[in-house]
């Protein structure tokens, strides 16, 4: 039987109107701003009215180090929440929302896949809500007042070669990365070079998804540095007074959208930060509002767990004050493979000695997820080429790592492929057997931070920065600034800081090229490695294939 | 008694669900797209749907040229829905949606006023159902994909220093009108001179709103040009193969959206392009659906009749094969004052000779208006400062121009201040005493049309345009666009290029600057002057004092 793509199967799912996906969860349909008849957005009142309900039972989904074999996070996420309604529990997703820019490069698709989707798949890809144009506009609405301050006599006294805060557009577009602004003239301003990141770069999506209400976002929105002055003093967003404009244009997106699995089970997707600059999760508020909702809410975090898990855990929970009961470690045999050094175009062979050399990538992640106090299990997401002996030797591994590895069909089959890891995925959380810490408190200094990450988690022998670096993260403690979180900017591919070094590498150092303050959203970003704010398209852009066809239907976009 | 605000109004204003409004029109809910319970976009397949169904009448409502003093357009258009649908009539409105950058800038209010206001007012000032937004990402995609192009390689051979497509940001941002793009080295392309637009500026915008349908739509996308090559010929958007995504990012975006009046009557506001280097009318698609929906639609066209009204019919009325049945001229006794030469301090005082005297400005609009032979009537839109002298001022000119002017309360009464003019209106249009034809054939050389608008809607004795302007209209003609129509860009303050010239001036020429071809539009846009399609805040923008208040609705918008 020829299999048959994602676009077919969401095709063909029977969605229920959004009103009844919202029934389900309790919510009336005053409560419900549709948009559509398959989604909405959650009022702002109704989330309010929940803060004295108890919270379910967290689940988080991540993975180990991503290959260009895949794994499937998002595709596990969304069918062990079917799985989990399956076995007659009641659970719900949250996911990040899908970038525009991107889709119009290579074939999207980031509401999962095969009988594990979030629907109406095409607009999650495209305008959506409108949450993501809701951000690119309240971010350049701040450029916009910014330059205008100093066009009209800079009374705050911003030193032009030192502002900070560039423009966004969700779009990819490399001839923005850097450009020159107010050429042509007295009337357009004083020429500057700037440049523009894609949307879900922009400090204003971390700030929204880090928020827990209107008050939180216009405060934080207002702690945003967006310029120095020549004695180095920052100046905030307060200052040229766009938060409460910013908040105004943010109020809508604020709100949690809702949607439905094939499964019409009900579906967060909130939110879209970047996993490197940013902390790649949903937003707290959706997150928050799913566990007053369900009784097990499954979500996940951007990249592998030395990444997405690390930040869930310790900027997210931190701030949002959530503890997952349990974590889900997606692995797939092919990519294990390719940790064991396996090329691309081999992946179709049975090679079980690869598998096991491939392991202590999965391994060391299960380690590290422990080490935040929170039990572990490994869901080895099903592809037809998998043989027996490379699945035992997989699970004989997560065996002797102290839990259990599980197979699961649900690309293939929904959520009948994933019941044995729904069971035992609410058994552990129902045993509440966590007892989740972050992984360095508060009040540790800002470097320690960064070398307690780099040690612990990436498993490094040393963090390289030179005094500048250094002396810059004092001056933020000085100022105040010591108790944020920091946000590793690293790969994705690697423990390391090479892309290349596949597997449980050690003996590496860790060198950090820049810091960055994100004032507005609460962390301090620490780069390591080159970081790309404002992707490019490709020879050729999926673009280019993307057409309405006869029956008004979406073609090319996956 | 203290007059309330806009705002204080529209938030006392008891809305019907949108389901009821569309109800009224008999559009079963599956056919309408809920944005919220306010709002709604009508599907694609109930618009097609009503292709055989009779036309109801047409009303278009314009202005004398625009002062200080205010007109009243839109309150005027949707007061005179208001009104026909108190005197039993079933009407509906059509007007243009708000651009979101302006609004931070000045306070807003695109959505009438007092009384007669289109509702949710807020949302139709911010974000409404995110029309404005995919015009910007299709816009920009095609930006993109144009760089990307000659960054792989440059099959098309694009002149780089000939790339005509700019991009577009929905943001009064004057850094942006000249900036030189893909700085920073090879991987970012081809350094060059850009810069970006309102997105109300955009070609994309004008071809949303002239599109009969989304097949309608892609071949327009095609047809615009973007470049040339060193040989001068055009490159098109089809070349570049943006046209299918740009038509499925825009696929939602040619639904038209369906609000309500104050009083509860349905309202169509879709589509905004500008009004001098576009047409400056709501989408044809919206005007078509109201008419087979409504037995009266009262549609607007931007600033002044010399400008709006002449666009509306020869523009929109020729493509989408429309008749006006009637035209209401707006007049302000205020504005009448300052066309006779009052200053703005001065207005409050009675000055019936300055009020004749500036009735030559609204004689002309009229004789200009019945040269496309359609009936006229004027609608005095009434301020508190109006004298009865200055009233029967009006009014007995207008008698000596053959048309009658009728007073009208609407800003302070609703529906009631305006059954006067609804009962004229109805009974003009139930006459069928149009004989409505362009004022120009489709053949026509292009210098001749503009020479034509110029002489008989300007009262120009003459077209100045030098030699290179002529050859390149000629060059356009042998290229197969003389049969385009024209679309002026000048001052709308003025008959002349002069915005200091009020009244009714005769003797002047009209300089034609530059000429630029919209061929996915298609009209050929004559420059008359200054034209400035990327505004700048001023230097208090009404961002600095937009915010939340504690109840969640937004202050200082208006």
């Amino acid at each position: 039987m020829a299999h048959k793509t994602d676009i077919e199967i969401a095709r063909k799912a029977s969605k229920l109107p959004i009103q009844q996906i919202g029934q389900k969860l309790g919510i009336a349909w005053e409560h419900l701003l549709p948009f559509g008849h398959d989604k909405a957005k959650i009022s702002e009142a109704f989330v309010a009215s929940l803060a004295d309900r108890p919270d379910g039972k967290l689940i988080l989904v991540t993975a180990i180090n991503p290959t260009p074999a895949g794994e499937g996070k998002t595709t596990t996420t969304v069918g062990l929440g079917d799985g989990l309604n399956a076995i007659g529990k009641k659970a719900a997703i949250c996911i990040r929302e899908a970038s525009l820019g991107p889709c119009f490069g290579m074939k999207g698709g980031a509401a999962g896949g095969g009988y594990a989707q979030v629907i109406p798949m095409e607009e999650m890809n495209l305008h959506f809500t409108g949450d993501f144009h809701a951000v690119t506009s309240a971010h350049n609405l701040l450029s916009a007042m910014i330059d205008n301050h100093i066009y009209w006599g800079n009374a705050l006294e911003i030193d032009q070669r030192r502002v900070v805060w560039r423009r966004v557009m969700d779009m990819n577009d490399r001839a923005l990365r850097d450009v020159v602004t107010s050429l042509g003239g007295v009337t357009n301003g004083f020429p500057s070079q700037s440049g523009f990141d894609i949307t879900v770069a922009s400090e204003v999506m971390a700030i929204l998804c880090l928020s827990t209400d209107l008050a939180d976002l216009n405060a934080r929105l207002g702690d945003i540095i967006v310029a120095y002055r020549r004695d180095k003093t920052p100046v905030y967003c307060r200052d040229i007074k766009a938060d409460g404009a910013m908040t105004v244009l943010l109020q809508q997106a604020m709100q949690p959208n809702l949607v439905q699995t094939l499964e019409n089970n009900p579906a967060f997707v909130h939110g879209g930060p970047f996993a490197n600059i940013a902390h790649g999760c949903n937003s707290i508020v959706a997150t928050k509002t799913a566990l007053k909702l369900a009784d097990y809410v499954v979500t996940e975090a951007g990249f592998g767990a030395d990444l997405g898990a690390e930040k869930f855990m310790n900027i997210k929970c931190r701030k949002a004050n959530l503890a997952p009961a349990v974590v889900v470690v997606v692995a797939t045999i092919r990519a294990m493979k390719m940790n064991g050094g396996v090329a691309k175009a081999d992946l179709g062979q049975e090679n079980v000695a690869a598998v096991q050399a491939g392991c202590a990538n999965l391994g060391r992640h299960i380690e590290n997820v422990k080490s935040f106090g929170v039990p572990v299990i490994v869901a080895i997401n099903h592809f037809a080429t998998d043989t027996q002996a490379e699945a035992n030797a997989v699970k004989d591994y997560v065996t002797t790592q102290g839990t259990e590895a599980i197979m699961c069909r649900h690309w293939a089959q929904g959520s009948a492929g994933i019941t044995d890891l729904a069971i035992r995925v609410a058994a552990i959380a129902d045993a509440d057997m966590a007892n989740f810490a972050p992984l360095y408190p508060d009040d540790m200094p800002l470097f320690e931070k960064i070398q307690t990450i780099a040690r612990r988690i990436y498993r490094a022998d040393d963090v390289l920065a030179d005094k500048k670096i250094r002396d810059q993260l004092r001056a933020w403690e000085d100022a105040g600034y010591g108790h944020l979180p920091v946000c590793m900017a690293k790969t994705p591919y690697s423990f390391s800081t090479d892309p290349n070094l596949r597997g449980a590498p050690t003996g590496h150092s860790v060198p950090v090229r820049e810091v960055r303050l994100s004032a507005g959203a609460g962390f301090i970003v620490a780069i390591c490695g080159e970081i790309m704010t404002m992707p490019g398209l490709p020879r050729v852009p999926s673009a280019e294939t993307i057409t309405l066809n006869g029956a008004g239907q979406i073609d090319g976009l996956f």
